[in-house]
Order: structure tokens, then C-alpha cells, then sequence
């Protein structure tokens, strides 16, 4: 879209965005509402509601019945009940009383991968010339079984389901992707014409088509990339559609000046932050809230989630930062460590076998192998300081709440369980006692024991 | 197949199928038989006895000397030995003894890849009309180097190797599969009839469909999908058809309501069991045995095998479950964590860096970060029991054979050695002494033997 | 490459290869040099320069300037840097006074996929015939905006730039690849013939081939594969060329008789070393240094670099080996257990939540879940030696230097701080103690003060 595109719709008058999302998806098998199963880590009707936002300035979910995950993630926006499922012209119509003035658009909740340059395309095809209504087509490399879109002279004439098309509306390339938008009036009007005299008992909302040309209004069609207008309704489809968002991120991450040594194993979340000259090894796992600064290297098999991390720091092979993990400038997060709500100072390492929960460890800290947090009474959570400089000796256990001053020393295997000062040594452990020739002896009663069987 | 088929066959005299299982397979570079080499986590040979057991009264394995694993794999299945290694046909008369009456096939161990489906259309069409040999073709994207079979009205005429072909004969696109089926008395002579004339020496099984046409009998093949008929040579050609095993179960899996975020990352076993509104993240392994039950969510990075979870768990991402795990509901089985032969009560969690050695949780424990079963004493497997509402502490030591009983709490880093009474606090540990100072005569001193060198 | 040409390349004058190194790559957006990006874990620039070390007798990177790192990696070869970027034509025209006599090829940098036969080919066509120039061209599938090459008779005509040619140019399939082979002398009065009117204002290396022509020297083509033609200008570029490395070493590794389950998922290094009958499941990550002995098993997530393992070995899941290991015949590493620097013996086992550095472990010895090697005290590293036959309890500490002698046994949770005797066993933990009835005081507390708020 170019600017004076976007200026002539700021100018314009009001629009209206109605996302049918009140669909079960029966070939799903899920008690889960369709709209709400997600895509790189968030329902797909965020996508819809996010996008079409940027857009429109007024937006209407219609939901099923019972769900009110649906309502709850659509809020602030207005939602409406569809209560009898009597097919998408009927959908369409339940959100008639919120279609104000202006121009009303329909998009569908399981169809989430369409792009706000799309829907300002549509807008705009609408708001242009003489259309009365503009809708959304493709050419997909395999039409399929799609209704055709029969044109003349650049104008929409009908949509042929593919059942009732001829042979040669079959050869036609243009598919309908039963986006369309109208002025709120006329589509109004439209919706209240249609019939559900069809096998199904539907009120099919392309037959709306059919209605404004009958009024001998100019129907025109928008083509958009196939990839957008997907629509989701089984498992492999999402499957297929995450692969979609997933390789779209990834080629914006490598564009940015990410490495991702193998993307295909590489798993984003759409507000995935990578600043440049960072590298993502294989088999690395994104939640929601990660930001990677300049420098730093994520090796294999690490799973990040509201992490912020680096500059030039070193995390996994094997490392799990979890929300509220802060990873300071070249600092390092080793194999099998979990970190989480835990801010890791500048040049500190937990380098191997770690849990810190709820812990601030201080600059240039080296927190052994097998260090572990105990954050947890069975009721609340405890923090963790540890200062500066301090040396977590090996299997360590901090026993929260409890402060390690800067500089302090933990002897390997102690449990701390109270506050040490700053350059204290604190050991909390049995002393080493040997039996001599008692292995020999203990063998043999293993021995013995399982000859006796 | 359609139910009458169905019913025609088992309304039918015998039928047997002799699966060729000798070849060593030198391109495979192993000491490994061929036929041994394991598809989504069983031997390529299984596949085929297990689905030649759903269509034929009995079969007959041809294995080669010193091969002891494939015989015992067959059992209880006929096995017959071929001694020297003359070719197809001379490895199918091997069998000949044990061909009986009714119909013979033969189907090729390494060859795995073919379903029950289509060998009841080979065995229908062998009792179809006046058909004397069955054989199946393949109409393959990329015709390469396959034998071709030529046909008139329907009829297969010959087959002809690709090295002897015309241009035109080239031109086929119908591909040999090598696979057929006749009356066990026909197919008896016939092989019998065939010669070792040719560059190789060899007594070729495919022969018999020059037999069968000289003797005015009616040969016919059954088309089926390349996919099926796809004979693996190859380290590379075993990669092939593992690919194609883990996407047939991919699909079924999402067809049945389960979601692969990313499926090619995903590998599961020919007896995986999903129930529906299951999620699994990507990069998961399952081995055999596994049934993961309704609204379970497995996460990244997960391997999992003999182990029954949920309804309802939560596991990884990181975990491990092994042979003989049950998760019990809503239970939570968390990173680094390993659990063998141990049953997780309802509720119960291990969230972190904990290894659960046969032992039992009750519900709603909770297993704190670094705790260990010692079951083992280097002879014997000791059980531990824990109770129901117990709270293990952070790294404790449990030294099996022990039991805790209900609400127990151990105490961060103890050694649990003895049983423990229900509701009590258990503690093993050292008191913690802080040495004022200490750390930083500690690092001087470190720091002087460094410049000492 | 045939032997003939071998023999006749080796009886030939000297051979020069420059490499063209300067680029900065702004499309990669990073502050490293373009040619320092890795593919399987060296930079793309040692690929070129250990491939052409076997075909040319001597090499010669033009830098650009402040690239310290690509002239260390070039060492011993010279290295010329080119300060200003004035085009590819004054690149290698700054290597004019390393020209020497004999033949003269320029590669480039951020090309390094080119194999040393084709390489061969390109020197060989040069020196057969009345070649005066040789270059290399490539019919790629989707021909793009690739440079045209013209031939008429076999003979190069020109190269035409896409956006210089005609319809019918366009529609010639010979590639440009922009590689070069003349003689010493030539190449050098060519470049200097060369000049900079065009767009970019730019000497272009390809304006060579227009001044040979004009001489009526002979130019010829040599077609070498896309695959090894493609240049990395950004970091998806960067990502295909690491897909196209890893397929190659994929299926050598395969046809060797090594197993991968999934080679997808698997990576591996340039010098990764499989014996035959290995078994690489899905999900593994190889580093630098790795040789696997036959008979050996890697299990799903592990991450492998510098180790020697097996024969016989079973690894994984989820083992980390790192640097200076090596696993015995018939050895186990099991699930999130890290090695470094560290001899495990045959027979040997460390299965759970360990952390072995610095350590030699004897043959048959078990490592108890949890073990943990305390070998580092922030300066200095120490080592473990653990003797044959021992038998580390579970959550272990061995704070080194500390050596244990054959046939020990450690307590399970025992700090081990000084050297133990053979066949003793060596405890160093507390007591457990139980408060009974404590625990549920501690709850009822707990409780409380949650109530309290």
C-alpha cells in the first residue's frame, strides 16, 4: 500500500471488521472453540483482531455459543452470539445492529494468515471507482474445489461453487476466498434478500454476490496471495498454516541479521526479538517475550520464553529460560540450567545442572554445577540474592529467602540456610569418613544375597 | 477393499505368503540382515508379517543361513532356509515345500511399506475372471530404471528389463513391483521351469510371468501406489522410507485430534496412541508403547516410551519418561526430569533436574529440583515409596528401599536412608557455619599460586 | 575427475587460485566478515581454501582491509588487501605482483561450495586445446537475473548482464558464474584493459571475457553444478548453502552404513568420522571432532563434539560430550549428563544428571544419578580419577584434585574431599533425623500466614 492509499482511508468515513469466529470445527476433534487454537504461540483469532485493528476502526466477533475464551480474547472489541449455526450469511447477519455507517468488511476466524496490506486493499478496492461490493480472490496453483470467480471486463459477474460449475468454469483460475466488503447499508439489505434453498439449509453469505449484481452494482476482485486465505479446519491445515507463520518469521529474523544455522528446526513466536549479529543453532525453541540482544549465540536445544538476553552472551546447548529471566552482557547459561524470574548479572556463569528460580545473582558470579534454588515452601515463593563475585561451590542448595553477600564462597555439597556476609565462607556439610575394606565387604553380601536369590 | 471382497476371500481355499527375508543387503553396510533394520522403531520385517497376517491363512519367512534373528522374529510364522544365493526365484522355490494349496504370493522383506489393502487387491485379482498370475505395478513419478510391463488389452504381455528395453518399451510408464501371485500348483511348475541364463546367474523370479503367458494363461496387474512398492537398498533408502512410516502416523495422529505444531519434528512409533485435544510440541520422541491421554500437552524437546500420561499432565519440555511410567492427572512432569518404572500420582509434580527410579508418588506430591531415587546398589532394583501430600525437598537423596508416608517433608538436601512416618519432617543434612573473611584469604591465596605459576 | 587429468594437471606449470575475499556483506548485517559466516562449523573461506590447496599450487586472498581474522585463517597463503572497493576487477587486480607465471583462477569468497573436481575441470579446459580463457557457467533451474552466457560453435562469445540483454538472450540457459581460468600474463594485461564506465562506477572482472574475445582468444565454458555455484550474500543464502553442506555429509555418512533415522534433524561437522553399523536417532547435534566406532548408538538430543566413542557405545538421550572425551567400548552415557575432558572406561556408566569434567573414570565403574565433579575452584582445574569397579552413590560431590581407587563405594550424598583407598567405602553426610508430626505443624503455619495475606 503506498502512503496516499492510507491517507485516502484515514479520510474516509467509518469501517467495520466482523470476524466470524463462532464455527466448533468438527474435523478439529477438539472441545477447543477453532478460533482459539494457536499459531506460533497465539490463538489464531488474535492474529484476525490484531491485524484487522490496524485497519478498521471498528471490529465485531461473532462467537458460538459457550465460549467465552472467545469473548474474553476479543475484549474490548464488541462480541455477538450466533445461537443457531444456520451457515455464514446467517453468522454474518447476527452483527447487523453493530454494522453502524461506512463500510462493513466479513473475515473469517479460521482463515487468520490474511495480511493488514490485504484487508487495506479490499478497503480500498471498495472505496474506489463505482464498487459496490469488492472481494478477496486467489489463484492457487491447484484450484481444487474452489467456487470459481467468473468475470467480465474486469468485473465480478458470480461465484460458481465448484459442484454446479461447467467444465470450462472449472478451468477458470480465480477462486473465491469469500472475503468481501460492502457499504453498511447495502450489505445490510443484501444479507435480508438471501435464501437458504440450497442441500444444505444454509444462508450461504457469497450469495450476497448474486444480490448486488441483481442491483446492477459493480462487484470487483481483489487478488491476494494464496498463502493468506488459507483457511484452517483440521489439524494437518493448522499444522500447514504454523509452518506458514514459522517461515515467515524466520525469513524476517535472517533478513534482520540473525543466523539460523538450520531455520526449519528453529521455532518463533511472533514478537520474537533478535537484534543483529546473533545465531540461532539448531533445535531452539521460542516462547512469547524473548528479546536477543546484539552478540549473542543460542546453541542447540535451548527453549526461551519471556527472557531478555545479552548483549553477547552465551546460552545452552540445553538451556530453559523461562519468564521473567533477565541474562546479563556476556554472561553464560549452561546445559541442563533453568532459569526463571531470575536476573543473571554481567559475565556470571551456570554453566551446568542449575535450577535458580526467583534469584538476582550479581556480576562475574560463578554458580556451580548442580546449584539449586530452593524458592518453594509449598505455599509461597522466596528470593535469592547472591552478590557479585560470589562462588557457588558444586551442589549447592540455597535454601530462600536468603542473601549471599559479594565475594562469598560456598563449599561444594553445603545447604545454605541463613544469610552470609560478604567474603564469608559458608559450608554447610558432613565430614568425609572412609571404611576401609567395607566395599569389598558389602559386595559380598550383594553377593551372597543374590546366589540365596 | 469393499465388504464383498471381503467376504469372497474368506469364503476362499487357502492362501500363503512367502516373504523373502535372505538378502543381505551389502549396500546397507552392516553385519545387521537387511530385513532387521527398524522402521519407526520396529524391524522392517514386522511390517510385513503383521500385515500379511491380516490377508493370508499363512506365511512362510525365507531367511538366510546364520540368521537367527529373523527366525525368531517369523515365529511362530513357517521359516525355511536359502543356503545359496542363486536369485529370487531359486529363494521362492526354497519355500515350495510349504506352498500347499490354494494361492501363493510373494512379498519382499525389504519392501516393508505395502498394506494390507493391496495385497487383498493382488489376492482378489489373482480369483478374479481367469486370471492365472497376479502381479502388482507401480506407475512411479520417475519411471528410472524399473523393469516395464508391457500390456494388450488389459493383459500383461511381459515384463522387460530396463536394459533390454526399446525406446518405446522405455516410454511405458507402468513399472514392475516384482510382487505376484498364482496358484500354488501353477507357481510351483512355473518355477521350476525357470533358468539361470543371464549375466548374472541368477534364477529370477519374475520369469514366471513368461511362463504363465507361454502357457496361454492370463496374467494381470494391480496398480498400486509408488509408496508402498518402494524396496529399500540403502542406508539413504531406509531414511526414505522411515520419512514416508512417520508421515502416514503423523496425519493419523492429527486426523484424530491431535496437534503437531511442527510435524516433521515430531517421531512416533507404529503403536503411538493419542487421544484426542492432545498438543505436542515440536522436536518430541516417542519410542513404543506410549498412550498419551485427552488434553495431555507434551512439550519441546520430550522422549518418551512405555509410559501411559494424563488426562490432562503436562510434560517437559525435557523429559524423560521411560518403560513403565504412568502420569497420573493434571500431574506435571518437568525439565531434566527422568522417570522410570514409576507411577506419578493425580496432581502430583517433579518439576525439575529429578531422577524417579521405580518408585511411587502419591497425588499431589511434590518433588522438589534435584531430587534422586538411589534404587540401585549395583545387584538389586529397590522400590521407594512416597505418600500422598508428601513435599520433598530440594536435593534430596531418597536411598531405596524406603517409604514416606502421607504429608511428609523432607528438609532441602537430606539423605532419606529410613522409613519416614506419615505427616513427619525427615531431615539429614549438616548445619550451615559461615568462616567470616575466609573466601577472600581463599582467593588470595589462589591468586598467589597463580603468579607462582 | 579421471585420473589422466590428474597426471596431466600435476606434469603442468604452476597454478594460482585468488581468492576474493573483501566483501563486507551489508546484506548479512554483521560486523563479521562475509567469508567468516560458517557452514558446518568452519568458515565458508577455509572450505575454499583447503578445496583449491588441492588443486593449485598456490593461493592467494585478497582482504579488505581490517579483516585480521580472514588473513589468520588464510595463513600460511598471502594475502593482499584491497582498500578501496572499486569492483571485482580491481579485487583481482591487487593480487597482480602473486600472479607469478603459469595459469591464473579467481574464486570467490562467499562461493565456497565449489568442489576441487570442478576446479580441475576449470584448469584443465584452460590447458587443453587453444583455450585462452576458461570460465565456469551453470544452467540453473530458475535462470533469474543471472549474466548470460553467449556461445556460438561452442565458443563464448560474451557474458551479457540480465539487464542488458535482449528477449531472446534472456532465454539462453547458460549461466554466468563469474570464474575465471587464463594464463598469468593474459589475466594481467586483461585486468588492465578493464575499465570503470558503467552504473556502479565498478571494474568488473567479467569484462576479461570481451577483452580476450576482441584478442580472438578461445573462450570455453565448463558447466559445474548450481549447487556449487550459489553465492551467500545474506543470512538466508547463508542457511541454504548450510542445507546443501549438510545433505552432502548426510548422505556420505548414509551410504557409509551409518543409520540416521532422520537426517533432517541431524548436523554434522566436516570431519564428523561414523564407522559402519552406527545408529544416529533424530535430533542430534555434532561440533568439531567427532569420530563414532562401529556398533555405537546415539540417542535423540545429544550434542557431541571432540569425542571418540565406542565401538559399542550407547549415548543419550540428551548427553552432552564436549571436548577431550572419550567413551569406552561398550560405555553408557544416559540423559543430561555432561562429560568434558574426561575418559569414561569400557563398560563404564554415568545414566542420569551428572557432570564428569576432568575425570578418568576406570573401566565397569557406575556413576550414581546426580554425581557432580567439583574440578574447577575459580582459577584452577583439577582432576578426578575414578578407579576401575567403583560405585559412585547417587548426588555425589568429588571436589578434585581427588583420586578414588579401584573398587570404591561412595555413600549416596557424600561430599568427598580427600583420596579414598581402594575397595573402601567412603561416606560423608549426615544423619537423617524425624520430627514427627512436624510437618503438619509446618503446613498449619504455612496456612496462616497465607490466610494472614
Amino acid at each position: 500500500m503506498n502512503t496516499d492509499t492510507k491517507t485516502a482511508i484515514s479520510a474516509s468515513p467509518m469501517s467495520t471488521a466482523i470476524i466470524l469466529a463462532a464455527g466448533r470445527g468438527t474435523r478439529m476433534k477438539s472441545e477447543r472453540p477453532k478460533v482459539m487454537h494457536p499459531l506460533a504461540g497465539q490463538p489464531m483469532l488474535r492474529y484476525l483482531i490484531d491485524n484487522a485493528a490496524e485497519v478498521f476502526d471498528r471490529i465485531v466477533v461473532v462467537a458460538g455459543p459457550d465460549m467465552a475464551d472467545v469473548a474474553a480474547l476479543a475484549a474490548p472489541h464488541a462480541v455477538v452470539v450466533q445461537h443457531d449455526r444456520l451457515g455464514t450469511g446467517h453468522a454474518a447477519r447476527q452483527a447487523e445492529a453493530a454494522f453502524g455507517t461506512g463500510d462493513v468488511a466479513v473475515l473469517y476466524g479460521d482463515n487468520p494468515l490474511i495480511t493488514p496490506g490485504t484487508m487495506r486493499a479490499l478497503l480500498a478496492r471498495r472505496r474506489s471507482d463505482d464498487t459496490g461490493l469488492a472481494l478477496l480472490a486467489m489463484e492457487p496453483a491447484d484450484p481444487a474445489r474452489y467456487g470459481r470467480v467468473v468475470t467480465r471486463d474486469g468485473l465480478v459477474q458470480r461465484i460458481v461453487e465448484w459442484a454446479d460449475a461447467t467444465p470450462a468454469e472449472r478451468g477458470i483460475g480465480l477462486c473465491n476466498a469469500g472475503v468481501l466488503c460492502a457499504d453498511a447499508a447495502d450489505f445490510g439489505r443484501w444479507l435480508a434478500e438471501i435464501d437458504n434453498n440450497n442441500a444444505q439449509g444454509e444462508y450461504y453469505l457469497g450469495d450476497v454476490v448474486a444480490r448486488a449484481v441483481a442491483e446492477g452494482r459493480k462487484v470487483r476482485a481483489v487478488v491476494a496471495p494464496e498463502d493468506e486465505l488459507r483457511g484452517i479446519n483440521s489439524r494437518a491445515e493448522l499444522a500447514q498454516a504454523e509452518a506458514c507463520v514459522q517461515a515467515r518469521l524466520r525469513l524476517a529474523a535472517m533478513a534482520g541479521g540473525t543466523t539460523l544455522v538450520a531455520p526449519d528446526t528453529v521455532f518463533l513466536c511472533a514478537d520474537t526479538v533478535f537484534e543483529p549479529d546473533t545465531v540461532i543453532h539448531p533445535h531452539v525453541v521460542f516462547g512469547p517475550g524473548v528479546h536477543v540482544r546484539r552478540g549473542t549465540e543460542i546453541h542447540a536445544f535451548s527453549h526461551i520464553e519471556g527472557a531478555t538476553i545479552g548483549p553477547d552472551a552465551q546460552i545452552g546447548p540445553y538451556a530453559r529460560l523461562r519468564p521473567g529471566t533477565d541474562v546479563g552482557t556476556g554472561a553464560r547459561v549452561g546445559n541442563f540450567v533453568e532459569l526463571k524470574a531470575t536476573t543473571l548479572g554481567a559475565g556470571a556463569k551456570a554453566n551446568h545442572l542449575t535450577y535458580l528460580g526467583n534469584a538476582t545473582v550479581g556480576a562475574a558470579a560463578n554458580i556451580g554445577a548442580g546449584t539449586i534454588t530452593c524458592n518453594y515452601d509449598g505455599v509461597f515463593k522466596h528470593r535469592t540474592e547472591i552478590g557479585a563475585g560470589s562462588f557457588i561451590g558444586s551442589d549447592s542448595v540455597l535454601v530462600a529467602p536468603v542473601r549471599l553477600g559479594k565475594g562469598v564462597i560456598t563449599a561444594a555439597g553445603s545447604v545454605i540456610t541463613h544469610d552470609v556476609p560478604d567474603d564469608a565462607l559458608a559450608i554447610g556439610r558432613a565430614r568425609q569418613a572412609d571404611k576401609v575394606g567395607y566395599a569389598r565387604v558389602f559386595r559380598q553380601r550383594l553377593k551372597n544375597r543374590k546366589e540365596q536369590g
